[in-house]
């Protein structure tokens, strides 16, 4: 699971608000993007300087810039300065470590929130950070990843007849916010997946494998979790709806978004259940295995060891041992053998161990 | 249990208010039944098209559509436009895979719950999806599946006598509702009687498959709590009364449905610290089994393992052993392997292995 | 424990405010009684029909109306009408499968409680339902069994010195429920008494009926816990004072059962933590025994084993052994199997094993 | 622990606010001491009748009973009938299986404690109660025992010089409090250093009573927690200052008092914690000590059981063995049997089992 | 881990008040270091008598006194005499063993913090305490140890273009609470070193080593806990604003530190799960392991027992064998033993124990 171990301590002891990129870079270039619509009018643009996007910024048509990448620290200066941005909401920006959370900073709200996505060549979940920041007219977007979470937005922005050109920035905001909600479902289905596929695993054969999937499996919960939950109180805290930069209209938007967190942390506390319960299946069969090696063990010992000590007594080379002189003393002997043995078995069949 | 894998995914990236149906088909023919009455007249039709429900809309008498079965999309988007519901409205009621909730659209309340029922072919309980949209005189309810819950509802609507004919939509509204939980109690005492077998079989003979049935039922009740919880909260929003669609006379009978999921939520409750504890006893009886086994074997061999040394000894061929060559050589090794045995028996019995 | 499986269900599907009594018939014939008094005035009848009770209905005296039996489904009918009882209401004192609670109904409080009883016949704890509807000038309790509980408080209000006769009908609810509350007390010494016995076996000499009766006591204390919690909730909402039927002077009275509803939630969580810390007691012993048997088992076997291969290698019947013909050959291996022996306890000695 | 087993129940169905002294007599004669200061004035005296002590009760000098045994029910009620106090009052100083608790009665707050000490006797922690009647110029309080736990307040009250003969009756009852609280430090230091003893037990060599002192400590910390958490309501009720008879200027130190209930129940938590964790240890530790002995058992078994075979081929009296006829066979064998054991040795190495 | 046995049990019984060291003396002086400065001026310097500081006090510049070391009481007692604090202040700042907490005095706010470090050679975490008294122009801290954690911000005051010198009292105080949390990230990112180190160990090979070292963690992790818990309070009460003595303007500083704290907690949170998940698997290990040795006996139990038994019939010394006098007699009892051994080995290749 990436992002459990992020060094933020290279900050300790700098100057509150000093712009450090905190987290692994995750491409090489820094992409930026602006989008600039009304439902007349629609310019869509790659620039390479950041500069190019502030022309946008006046007007009353929406701007969206869409920033792929934080590890060019200066990018994020600029935008600060042109936006007024706190230095502590930049910083936050840069450090990939946060925990989601939305901040009212009155003329723009500041969100932070987790994406989800399932990598398929290391076999695991991959948490990574997106920052929005929602302003009268414009929304700024920061991903750390190399992602396509957003490309059908944009394809709807670029359609005309959609409801979306129609909306203001907020609108925009609350589709960001809920198509990154939306790819919550697909990992969690992955998730549910694998879980059944490991209890069916569990009851056929447990192996030590097993185990470790399990284990795995538990931690994921344990990363997802701390995703999740404060991701449910940044969409109330939206859906309050007291800011006026969100207006009326989106609640019953935002209610949808908050349904949705709400459903998407029953499922991982669901998971969760499940997943401790198979550590306990997996514990029992290891102890019935365990009982089934030593029955077979013991019948085995409990029917012969006896049996080797009757053979052992006519082994002894006495010179009086009257039984060896009778012609009956071997027949005799096989007959005790197979009485001893018969006992035996009938005392297991009682105790069904057999 | 079913409803636990639907495949949400498949609206991630959509624009929000699409609709697509999410869930199994599981009914052939979408049936639309409506109900139109008051205290003098009464009427029932069952429609082939949705259309001819909506002349019965306006006017001050009752009306009741009643729709199972949720694949065919274009019915919902019907009386969407018909009764003005929001499209995210539209979307719940097509997603099967809700969580109960009730909503307050002002000119109508949208609740959705969920049917609790036994399938005793797949022997599992089945969860199924009800939303019902409240107005001023209508009532539509959206059922998932092919059941015959309301059937006992719509027999009291018909005669004449009860109270159901004098009273609002509010009061047919809280019937479907009371009549939905109701219905939990009976999979909760199907549920009691499953886990008081599980309780004697454990005590009588624990086997692993008894394992497999007590995690099983742990799974089943954690599904249950997921649907049972978000219950308690619908009702109790229903409860306080904010609505004016909700008539003052109503609180004494959705109070009682609320006492109702308060007592259901605390059998849940009660059944999963029961089963949790069965797991244990579980444990604890393999423990014990496997002390026993433990017990046979230990005895068996620690009285003929020294015997079988002891008359190995005199199977020895030196030339020189003096005792071979005495006449009560043999009858003194007898002596001793009954003296060894009988100290090895005391010694079992003071340590209460025997 | 009685009360677990009541058959709710009957009730699905029937018309709210149905009246069907809902458990066992626990006596065969209900009986009424009826206690009018004020500080001056006093009279005792056991009536046989209902509505003999009903001329006492007006005037200032206080009349105390107890019905032991819950089966007759008419008494409850006209009680209900005499005094206006609302349907729900007298559904719900039939209903024995109710949880406690308290509602106000303007002109009359409802209170359903449990009373805790010992049955010695059974061995198990008796859970039964009371229910009080107090008036302005009268009480009248329901009690599904044929108990004893409210014996002493007819005492005392036969008894014309005491406080009682000069109080009001609050004053006589406050009794009955106080009542009830120190009864719950008797039950939880017993069950403190079962525990302390349990401890005692435990370390003494745990056995698999020692786990049962731990796991019987873990479900009482689940069922008890399930009838104790709302009690607590009724009683505060008493001492909160909001209805008029209760005068302020009875707070300090109500405030004096809610401390011992909280002493008795305080007892059961108690006992809770005590017994599930019993059950890893049992649990670690009988690894401890398990320790113990393999041990003997491993002393012994790891002793002898070695010592039957030695004495096996001279059974050989090779023609050509040269340490056969030594006449010092058998004392030689005499002297091997002694080192190998003590050899042997020497290490065990050293691993404490011995 | 004492403390846990007193019969509440000889009160059932006794009338509210009947006094019945409740729990252990704990000395032999009740000891009354009365101490009225104020700035300038200062007397102390022993008392037999408490008669004696109402003198003090006028005028505004600060006057202190304090009463060592609870036995004699009397006193209680001369003292309840002199102060006014409520019958349910007197009831609870006189029941000792109160829990912590107060009451603002308007005239007088009545707090009840519980003292925590270790009886070095029984090698218990010993908890009792005491009881604190706060009036306006009066201090009256009833301790269960025979304790010395007050003696250092009343010599810094003989002490002219100190804070204390400058203040009201408040900060006499924050000082009683106050050295209740202090002393539970002392307490809390033992267990910790009995946890610490216990876990170097653990590691060194664990043992069954090492468990029994693992679970007895638990029941303690079960004990202690009942005990603490109500504390810490009483205190911050007190603190919260809402009865005029605590001046504004006692705030801070009640303040001061709740932070150290705070420590202790964060402290009692803690050793709970660790408790609990010490469990896992031990039986992890047994399960160690297991496997180790089943290695033992199956290296020496593993390694001879084969050999004895072999061996036990050559004892084999047919007539026809052409091996035994070889002059090398006897070493050979010798041979195979060192190969064998060699190989095995190899593989538990491999295995690490060696 | 240090911190967790303080001797608080000396201050039983004294009076409130008394200002007595509760804690280690950490080093051998004390140092008092004092800065005075405002944007234009700077004075450092280290003083031997605190009465030398005191001349800063008044003056609109920000002074900050800065003590190292605790044990030299009167340094206390005079500062708590020049800048009036309570005496009960004055306690808490001696007795390290206090929970971290915010006071509102009015005229100055008092908190109390814990600052962690990792002893590289006690190989443990250190917990020390910090108490700050910040007041309208002055800032004291108190530090129980001998540590370098606010250099770095004295350095950023010597500094002239920071924004540290334009800002008021409540910043330095602000930037030394932040210097404080910033260090706990360091601690987390080694305890999650340390976690990893383990996972892997646990995978590759369970010792029992290993399980100590989960112990040490989980307690190290209880004793983190227990300081950081209240950390989040303090800052929460402190961002809340409620004080004049904090401006406006550095709510959005506190609420920085505030997520930082809940960051904290999170970690710590999800470190524990991990914890507790690490000794499920280790107790499995466990368990796999012994199953594994239990196979390996089993087989070879089962294969050679009943093979020694067939060779030991052959050992007989019965005069008449009818088998001994065969020449094929040596090589079918071969072929037996051969034909068991196969039939065993398929035997536990479908039960999958080779």
């Amino acid at each position: 699971m990436s992002g459990s171990n992020k060094r933020r301590s290279k900050k300790a002891g700098l100057s509150p608000g000093t712009l450090i990129h905190i987290g692994e870079k995750k491409k090489e270039k820094v992409t930026i993007k602006v989008i600039d619509y009304d439902e007349a009018r629609f310019e869509e643009r790659e620039v390479k300087d950041i500069e190019e996007c502030f022309s946008f910024k006046s007007g009353p048509t929406i701007t969206w810039i869409n920033i792929d990448g934080l590890h060019e620290v200066e990018i994020i200066e600029k935008i600060g300065k042109q936006f007024s941005l706190h230095p502590l909401l930049q910083e936050d920006i840069l450090n990939t470590d946060q925990r989601p959370k939305v901040e009212d900073h009155g003329t723009h709200i500041f969100i932070v929130l987790k994406t989800l996505s399932y990598d398929d060549n290391k076999k695991e979940i991959r948490i990574e950070q997106v920052s929005i920041v929602l302003g009268a007219t414009f929304v700024i977007s920061f991903y750390e990843g190399e992602g396509d979470i957003f490309n059908l937005i944009q394809k709807r922005i670029r359609n005309t007849i959609g409801r979306h050109r129609k909306m203001g920035a907020d609108y925009l905001a609350y589709t960001l916010i809920d198509a990154i909600v939306d790819h919550y479902f697909f990992v969690l289905e992955l998730l549910g997946e694998r879980i059944e596929f490991l209890e069916e695993a569990l009851v056929a054969n447990p192996k030590p494998t097993t185990l470790q999937e399990i284990h795995k499996l538990k931690r994921e919960l344990i990363f997802l979790r701390k995703s999740v939950w404060p991701l449910r109180e940044v969409v109330s805290i939206l859906e309050r709806g007291e800011s006026p930069l969100i207006q009326s209209a989106m609640m019953v938007f935002l209610r949808d978004v908050y349904d949705h967190t709400i459903q998407i942390i029953d499922s991982i506390e669901t998971f969760r259940d499940i997943v401790s319960g198979m550590l306990d299946i997996y514990l029992s069969s290891l102890s019935n295995k365990m009982n089934e090696v030593m029955k077979v063990l013991t019948v085995i010992a409990t029917i012969f060891i006896p049996l080797t000590f009757i053979v052992g007594v006519y082994g002894m080379n006495f010179k009086y041992m009257p039984e060896l002189e009778k012609p009956w003393g071997y027949f005799m002997v096989w007959g005790v053998i197979i009485l001893v043995a018969l006992g035996m078995l009938t005392y297991f069949r009682k105790k069904k161990w057999l």
